[in-house]
């Protein structure tokens, strides 16, 4: 494509997100997560838009209902005539690619209303990363003008806590008696948590699982903001209100405290460092080609430090040039 | 520490690790973890005793009983007097560091086994990446003399996929009717899974995951090797013995159709790009500080790729010095 073509290509793209057209909205999201060059252009461009909406991370395990949550809550947003977007982070489907959108049927009425815009992330290729993608998207659902973004991840692995970490507000859902494995995933996302929902509390050992999480959170040296913890059977949409008003509570809180600048460096930081990785890998692969270097440092039998570090040497000693 | 005594204190590690010492394989898995530069030469130097252990991934979500096969598996191996290396990842656990040790207290036996090595591998710092420790630490167990590195991990997030594409042999571990969410974790595990265990085979619906699997193998294009499904009940050992069976009919798969390299050929891709990554990481931050610009240009609002191609710039036209 000339520069030109990509230029009208960008404007074209830029009205439609300003609209928030679905098709300007899915096909720039598409841009994001392949990679494609345009990108750097299109989040340049929205950036000043940013900062607006209020960013809200819902992860756990699966089964825990966290799409069922995010859709009442994106009910309840739209009665007050709020604009949300919904990223459905799915890590678990770095071939198929967007599994999760088959358990997203029973939104129908949601994806029918010109007031959502629901996405499922997944990765493609190493060259990706799902965090970069996913904070990119959240970049172009805010400069559009959607009121609020939720983000929903499975919560286990490290691209999904980081983007958990990026989020404004984190709220971690949990169901009764998942077994020992569970306690494991919550001690790991304990101190990222803003509000706890114990969902499905209408079966067996909800009070259990409440004292549990009230016991881990008395283990946490005491914080700026005391998470709250919910009980919800989100099937029934009870509870739902409830978080939605703790959530907003939280928002107030972060604005209140200067915690929500705190938040925003913090996502500044990952996705610089993500684009850094981006960045080697590209270089190197352009200057020598990644895949023959490593054809020869096995057949040498080299070990990887030995390898990383001449492909970095080669890299800072060829010209600079601006690409990608 | 000088240079020398640097030195000395490699050489008692090498020694030890040779004598597959508990406390020489922990101090320098911990130094592998941390990311000391000692871990550089350590591998050096371990690197060409590499390559004769068979590596196995035991994945899928948590509560499917996977530590327990991971022990039963282990007991199996010792009976045959084959020294066992274990390696528990636990991406789950940013801050707390090993939770994943508190349901490994029912291994006591395997812990007082001086021929078997177990160990919580568990994400340190950003700077550390767990893939990058995992995969040495399978070269330590491996170079120390290990016939068998069990490598259990919960099956979600890239790094764990990551870890799991780099193993020998992949084993995907489910369990009955788990909901809908599970299916969308099979789905994306599915291409690199090598076989397939059904645990808690006694329980409700185990036939119909059973089915689940085989209808979702059937849509997926035909391979040189085609994965078994097996049912356990690793609580009572039972299809254990089978599983190993199995494992084995798999290892030598893999010796005579040319695949073992093609994989180790990835493992090496995989580990120099994640090599790479911290290192353009760490020479961003000597050279100006990787906080102090975020903050620079978090105060001007400059986008991420702003940042980001700037900060890669300085890092090309700075004077090339080795360090880390």
């Amino acid at each position: 494509m000339s520069a030109a073509r990509r230029r009208l290509g960008l404007e074209e793209l830029l009205s439609g997100i300003a609209g928030r057209q679905t098709r300007a909205l899915a096909r720039s999201i598409s841009l994001i997560e392949d990679g494609d060059p345009l990108r750097r252009e299109l989040i340049g461009r929205l950036y000043p838009q940013t900062g607006r909406a209020r960013v809200i991370g819902i992860t756990g395990p699966p089964g825990a209902g966290k799409s069922t949550i995010v859709d009442r809550l994106a009910h309840l947003l739209r009665k007050e005539d709020q604009l949300v977007g919904i990223l459905a982070v799915d890590p678990t489907s770095p071939f198929t690619g967007g599994a999760i959108l088959g358990d997203r049927i029973r939104m129908q009425d949601l994806y029918t209303d010109p007031g959502v815009y629901i996405r499922s992330m997944a990765t493609r290729g190493a060259m990706g990363g799902l965090a970069r993608a996913t904070l990119d998207a959240v970049d172009l659902l805010d400069a559009a003008g959607f009121d609020w973004i939720l983000v929903e991840t499975v919560g286990v692995g490290q691209d999904e806590v980081d983007v958990v970490r990026c989020v404004d507000s984190v709220v971690v859902v949990t169901l009764p008696g998942l077994g020992d494995d569970i306690q494991a995933i919550k001690a790991g996302i304990m101190e990222i948590a803003d509000l706890f929902v114990v969902n499905k509390a209408d079966r067996d050992g909800s009070e259990r699982t409440v004292r549990d999480l009230e016991m881990v959170l008395s283990l946490v040296e005491s914080r700026a903001w005391d998470p709250p913890i919910l009980k919800t059977v989100a099937s029934r949409g009870e509870g739902l209100a409830q978080l939605l008003a703790d959530v907003r509570r939280h928002q107030e809180w972060l604005h209140e405290s200067g915690a929500l600048e705190l938040r925003r460096r913090s996502r500044l930081r990952l996705r610089v460092e993500n684009l850094l990785k981006e960045r080697v890998l590209l270089a190197v692969d352009e200057l020598v080609g990644l895949q023959p270097a490593l054809d020869a440092a096995f057949a040498a039998q080299e070990d990887p430090y030995v390898v990383a570090e001449r492909l970095f040497g080669a890299v800072k000693s060829s010209p600079s040039e601006v690409s990608g």
